[in-house]
């Protein structure tokens, strides 16, 4: 038997969506162990007056095993 | 690089709903810092046999930085 | 045993969105007993030319407790 | 034959949620005419340190007629 | 006032679907009290070559309350 | 033709989720005639300090026809 | 002050979705007064073996005021 | 590079929805050029004492071309 | 025992969308047996530069008895 | 690389919901190889007259790899 | 008080989804000012009869400040 | 008339979730002829224990044209 507990986060990032998925991911394997997947929720950013973003920003799901000792 | 955490709360009151979302932010603030944000996921209440509200309750999520310090 | 009835209403009021939510309720109490508790799905309004609300609406979910004495 | 047109805002407001669509509502009425009503989309709001929340922000719809003069 | 705090978790079980969220529940209890409710997300499962489900996953989010003893 | 109605409520079981279901079909069928089906909107369960599962419950629809006897 | 109630209806037909819709609203007619708007849910409709729709069904909520006549 | 720019309307009519969903299609185009699609989003209606539908309203997007001709 | 198959399929027609959801239906027709009925998902359409919808749109689930033979 | 895909099927069965699933898996395993998972997107239930569910049935998908041979 | 106003855009590139996001600012900042984010809503793409991605497009939100200067 | 038929699938790439889309629309394309277009419906990923990304997965609709010969 193995329970799996579910924390949401939100990484961000100046180059890449996917760079402030990681961020978000790497955080998170800071302070929970057994880290298994990840899902992203939502997808925005910060834009400066001449459109450019810079800022991406990812609101993700981050799974981990919480029991695996345990049958 | 600023990390930020999600958590999922209910906070009630006898008053109404914007006091009910505001003990949720309030008791949130006793056991995590850097608070930045609050959203409202669902609204309800308990209502007596005369149709009064008498419970304000609200799902809320808050959100706050985990990890401001670290580049 | 104890199966609840969900019934959908739309409230009212020149006042707020809670007193909207609270007239639907009160109506609701005029027909059914064992009114357990309210859900609001949805918040509208009629605004006059001014931009001012001058009614505010709720749609909301009103649950009531229909076969308490069978066990 | 009357079309409407929708736009969306997020109106904000230290005091309250309802003064937040108050302030998208009332902004509305400066730019366009025939406004006829507003939905809720969404509750958020800035909280800060101690868990108060300082800023009340709602994401509304506001319909206005288009073309009323038309049949 | 009693504010509750919601979790996410992945139960899983050879058995059945209930076996499943009954274990994402006693897991919980095992790290936080006064738990009041439970509620599916979803019911996922693993599946063998011949057909068979041989793994039940449920998607549960737990409530419990966390400041019963303050006013 | 044959127009069909659309009534929700929540049942609940000590044993299991189907029965719950079952619970709520057996109280809409005192109350209505030609129940056609039953559709899950939603689980959810009350649980005790260990974590136990003690009250299963389900927010149903259920279906009946209610002109039958028109063409 | 006007609460208006919502019932949800399927309504069919064999020529047209929109004949469906109009059979909902006529059924509703029938039990109940004051209705004022419908809203369709979704649209099916039953197949032959050859392809063609011989049953077009429509699930729609029917909204009509309950207590006019009180201020 | 084509951007494509994204309007919501409701249209309406008393003869069907598809003349609704027309009558707004029209009406974007006395405003914008370019216009490339629409998708509704919701089908409503203005139903009269006898169950008579005597409006039909869609809200619907409308998508047009704004930028064409730069690369 | 019946087990039941559903594909998505995009009809379209120049003509109105209930054909193009007939199409879409006969289109199955012509690769599939046991066809047993369809639900809308989407109603989009192409527009001409006048406004006019001249493709009618719409994304449907088609579903087919796959193993009506087998107990 | 492995690519899974993801095929929709409705089980039902006179027992149980997850015999349902069940036997929707064991139907895909009829006709695809390498089946890895199954999700459930719907309960549904056919309902005599005196309130008895007496078909259950699941809207699932399966997901089954279809390129393990291949890098 | 500060209202902002979102508009709905659909980005498209050769290159990337990244860049599609990107091109849909861009746009927006030549005929708007105070850019303040951008939400994805959807990710879609047109892909060649090979099966490569020959464009990539983006549903966006963009949001912009319209009333800063009015306290 | 051109009937559009839609497959889910869900590609994966050790280096990007561009890439894991790609390989999904290209494995597409391996059995089926006349792709038009991809929609991305879900993003996830496999984490490892320090928190890195080492599989990007995910879900898509791959739509391709069924009957382009056929008037």
């Amino acid at each position: 038997m193995a329970v799996v507990k579910v924390i949401e986060l939100v990484g961000d990032s100046p180059n890449s969506w996917e760079d402030a998925v990681q961020n978000a991911c790497r955080e998170a394997a800071r302070t929970v162990r057994n880290i298994t997947g990840v899902e992203v929720l939502n997808w925005t950013g910060n834009v400066g007056p001449d459109g450019r973003i810079d800022e991406y920003k990812a609101n993700v799901q981050v799974a981990f095993r919480v029991d695996e000792h345990r049958s």
